[in-house]
């Protein structure tokens, strides 16, 4: 029998990853990108946006938990989250495991994403149902743009920093997300791998630095991720959210407390990282 | 012009990565092993064995650093010490930069990778021509059971546990090594990704604690080794090897002594990992 294979085609990582297919469940276009939803013999389910893997089921943990974890344990009491795009549920379900929330908004461009994640990924999705959960289709820049609520802790879950997810990387959208925190409030977003996009890494931290008062970075280990050693950018205006303010008491298979504290780039690796004499 | 690729094909891995060529530089056969050299346009040199990426010229230190630097900065005074494969000589070029060592004994199976080192990969083979390296051809774990040698440091920079390197992972030869250790004598060895293959790591710390007073875990981000999140396990006969020594006065572009103490795993994740509740 001939073996089925999945090769991405990711035009930002000089090294693409193949794997190995099952079977295709779904495959379509929206809107705004192709999908496809394929079974891997390794990795459980696989969701794949324009030609690239954006979650497998065996380890997506290890982002989603990291991307949400490290701000709702470093904010001191978050009751309202908004995320932006993270479609399939994962950074939502993240949220709603803490009891202080009292409302997770959630803005995807692509209601199809949601769509395909109800249908495919229940283990992601199970916080749409979750009467907390408030989910709207726009362009997450335009609602922070707009919008009059205020929010403790913003969340963005976006694909890589091309086409639509650009603008969640300017200035501009920034200062917007600054203007809808509150005062204690902080953005957390993922900004791609230290491996393959240093230069990206540190001009958004340049950037956040200009706007935020605090801004540091964190990493974690996605195999499934391209270059792996996956940044995320986390900007706070009041408190170091490389301190956990409150007790671990939600379920994690990875985030613990330590590994809050350890995912936080040493100052004197940061230090240099910034400084350009991290180069290779 | 038809672009030309490399495709891993790593039996351990359950994605293969795919690398652009610029060029071919060198191909052929040893006695052991297939052996390729070529040129990338992300990555400079590239050294492959039998199919899977050993190196590249553009992220090898991180490797090269982490196998050798900690071991070398949390022992106080190494004088002695014994690389067991690396014949790339990355490794060794690692060793040499302290003063304090008189001897660097390197083991290789396969001369021929030396040889092509030192013709394609002068930045890693420099070593070879300093007077405190003493190269000999010979399967390392008849060394170690034959030698009346003492070392302060065993470093074991093997190929993947498979063919000629598995003997590297057995008992017979961690207690031969343990015996040709001095009194304040440290192993370290790379042993695989935590992401790929967590079972094999977790099988090797158990087994070093059997025979080592300490045994510890610590990770680097590798980009070009398929899983990422690479392990070094390090057993020391007396001092904690999670605790740097000595002063940090080697010229190195990712290790410092932060660096060494954040990629020792946190004790609560070590614990999860080790007690199999740390699974996906």
């Amino acid at each position: 029998m001939h073996e089925q294979i999945f090769s991405e085609k990711d035009p930002l990582s000089p090294i693409n990853y193949t794997y190995k297919v099952s079977k295709v469940l779904y495959s379509g276009k929206s809107k705004f990108q192709d999908m496809l939803v394929f079974e891997s013999p390794d990795f459980g389910r696989v969701l794949v946006l324009d030609g690239i893997v954006q979650l497998t089921e065996k380890d997506e943990f290890f982002y989603h938990e990291m991307l949400a974890q490290v701000a709702l344990h470093a904010h001191n009491d978050p009751r309202k989250v908004l995320i932006i795009g993270g479609g399939d549920g994962g950074t939502l379900r993240e949220v709603l495991k803490h009891k202080s929330v009292e409302k997770a908004k959630l803005i995807e461009l692509d209601m199809q994403v949601v769509e395909v994640s109800r249908t495919y990924l229940p283990g992601l999705a199970s916080g749409f149902s979750d009467p907390r959960a408030d989910v709207a289709e726009m362009d997450g820049s335009r609602f922070v743009k707009e919008t009059a609520e205020k929010f403790d802790i913003v969340i963005v879950d976006s694909t890589d920093p091309v086409d639509a997810a650009k603008v969640l990387f300017t200035d501009e959208f920034f200062a917007d997300v600054h203007s809808v925190l509150n005062g204690d409030g902080m953005l957390v977003m993922q900004t791609e791998s230290l491996h393959f996009h240093r230069r990206f890494v540190i001009d958004v931290q340049q950037r956040l630095g200009k706007i935020f008062q605090i801004v540091r970075l964190y990493t974690a280990p996605l195999a499934t991720y391209a270059g792996n050693w996956w940044t995320f950018s986390i900007a706070s205006k009041k408190d170091n959210p490389g301190i956990p303010a409150r007790k671990h008491e939600v379920e994690t298979k990875y985030y613990d407390q330590q590994v809050h504290r350890n995912a936080f780039l040493p100052a004197s690796l940061y230090d240099r990282l910034m400084g350009g004499e991290l180069e290779w």
